[in-house]
């Protein structure tokens, strides 16, 4: 059994502590995934994210599609390999960047078809297709295909919708329990993608669909694109009800630092989010006291580190008024020092959510966290 | 005594092996500064810089007087402290920067009075002002502000180029010494530089004047900026010639990986350049089998490392292909990797000619690397 994941320990809110066993290593759940797009996290060296204690990153399926092609990582022996990273990765399905990066994606019950954003060679993605890429990068998570639509969405739409993951999902399943199976070992889980837009029967729907073809895990997807907070976790402890309590859950694309928890305590093992990378590139830091947009000229002489109560090696070592100057000045540099910071937050919240959950008061630490996020920027 | 240099070994080349002490530690000379033109090496940390074991960085006047102003790096403790690099910093006088990237440079007798390249506004950078600007950032080594003109020069040019030159290094001298006076340690040393364009008298006459002035050290400036290398190494043969073999010598803006230690070869102790850099973040990658152009198509599936005999930590853990797939991408991690193995290589090149002069072999170890580069990119 190469793949295992066993809950420890449960909060009075429905949080979970666990682990996932992967053939690149534990990763203590709940955790959060930094985004590694093109086979790099933008801003870090595989080092510095060994350094930072990332268990796994996410990397997108679409990126690598386009550019170097999947066949040639699977020639140079995976991703893993490829990029130098021992530790574990997710890919997703490339789903979500077609309906959002490319252009004229038309979708059908076969699958999307495409133009690359690159170079507007045409393209047509299937459910079994975004297997057969997934296993040949050599990914520990793969992501079925799902259809994801904008929100707010039309109840016919987000039905159809529905209808066409869950299609989609059987395929892929089958795809890849095919390809699969000449191996004891598993080479890799693959995990199903709960859709419905805002709609709580849809979402109920679409759990108990994919829980009928099983999964080792499952994800909620479609969610924090826009609606209110409350709606996203209504939709989301709607899909986790419904999810078996011993599977992995996944909301894909999430969160701000201060919803973070709010995540886990409606039982979500794992998250991904571009914010803290692209944030960090666009100056804006967060610290235990809230975001610090570094621009501002108020950090110019600001002799303190980014977060006075952060070890991270950028705290420890620069104050506000270099990193202001950085990135004032346009530095690679300040995106690389940013970044750090950045990621360490993300990585570091979730150490205390974990250490929050075994000690049974996750509660206590999302008010705190909230509070200190509502009082804006220091 | 907190500044001090001393000549440990010669070779029959007329290299020097030696060591420069200054109140931020030992400099092995002859060594290479890495230019961190704003208070960063562009694309790598100082704790990176540490690790590479880079002992001096050249940071340079113009940009950080711009932005953010020599005063706020003052108030803040001086450069060292605000960029937080304990090791030695040479500084420029901004002259240079002055010449080549602001507008509307006036030069008189006075000074260069200039509009800044970032917002316009208008400026008088004087011998006297580039003291007290580069004694307020604390560097360890402060250059004079020298007059540097086009090549190929008119004679008169570069004959009235010499005469300014001359007299505001005098200007700069006294200034620092008046400046300096209250310590009974020297708060930096301050070193004179070497005009005269491709003219061997005056470049004579140049030199003789600022030993005349009795500066700790000497550079040569004007040069590697379009002749041929032979004439480079012709005029910088002339100035050391009537240099003080006690004192530090400083070829300024060089030079190409093959062209190094012909410099040493002539006397040199020190030099600069943005190539390692600038040419990372370009994708040209330099070996010890030549230049590597990373994101050629032949290196799409190439396992091997950049560079199979270096050591650095890039090319101990990424292929050609990686890196290749990262440059393609326009990736950041791209200019943080190559970078990381440009600069590496270039104080490995100094490691290298120290231990040469060491046994006296610098001579063959200059026409192997000449061979090398000579075959043009891998």
């Amino acid at each position: 059994m190469n793949f295992s994941f066993e809950v420890k320990a449960t909060d009075p809110t429905g949080a979970r502590r666990g682990r996932l066993t992967t053939p690149h290593g534990k990763v203590e759940t709940p955790f959060f995934m930094p985004v590694g797009t093109a086979a790099t996290v933008k801003g870090l060296t595989q080092s510095a994210l060994e350094d930072l204690g990332a268990e796994i990153i996410l990397s997108n399926t679409y990126h690598l599609y386009l550019r170097p092609g999947h066949e040639l990582i699977h020639r140079l022996g995976g991703l893993h390999r490829f990029m130098s990273w021992p530790r574990a990765i997710l890919t997703d399905s490339g789903g979500f960047q077609v309906f959002s990066l490319s252009e004229l994606r038309k979708i059908t019950d076969e699958g999307v078809r495409f133009r690359s954003h690159l170079d507007g060679s045409e393209h047509l993605l299937t459910p079994e297709k975004a297997v057969e890429i997934q296993l040949a990068r050599g990914s520990d998570i793969a992501m079925v295909l799902d259809e994801c639509i904008e929100t707010p969405a039309p109840r016919g739409a987000a039905e159809s919708a529905v209808d066409r993951t869950t299609a989609w999902a059987k395929r892929a399943r089958k795809q890849f329990l095919k390809c699969a199976a000449p191996n004891t070992d598993l080479p890799q889980w693959q995990f199903g993608i709960v859709q419905g837009a805002t709609f709580a029967d849809l979402r109920r729907q679409s759990a108990r669909q994919l829980v009928d073809i099983d999964f080792p895990g499952y994800a909620v997807g479609g969610l924090a694109v826009g609606e209110p907070h409350d709606l996203t976790c209504e939709m989301t402890g709607v899909a986790t009800a419904d999810l078996p309590k011993e599977k992995l859950r996944y909301l894909m694309g999430v969160g701000r630092p201060e919803q973070i928890a709010d995540y886990v305590a409606l039982g979500i093992d794992m998250m991904d989010c571009v914010l803290p990378t692209r944030a960090a590139r666009h100056a804006c830091l967060y610290t235990s006291e809230g975001r610090v947009l570094i621009k501002n000229a108020r950090y110019a002489e600001d002799q303190r580190p980014v977060d006075p109560s952060c070890s991270c090696a950028i705290c420890k070592r620069y104050t506000r008024a270099y990193l202001r100057h950085v990135f004032a000045a346009g530095e690679i540099t300040a995106a690389i020092l940013g970044t750090h910071h950045n990621v360490h937050f993300y990585l570091d919240i979730m150490r205390q959510i974990r250490e929050a959950i075994e000690f049974g008061n996750l509660a206590k630490f999302s008010s705190a966290i909230r509070a200190r996020y509502a009082a804006g920027p220091a």
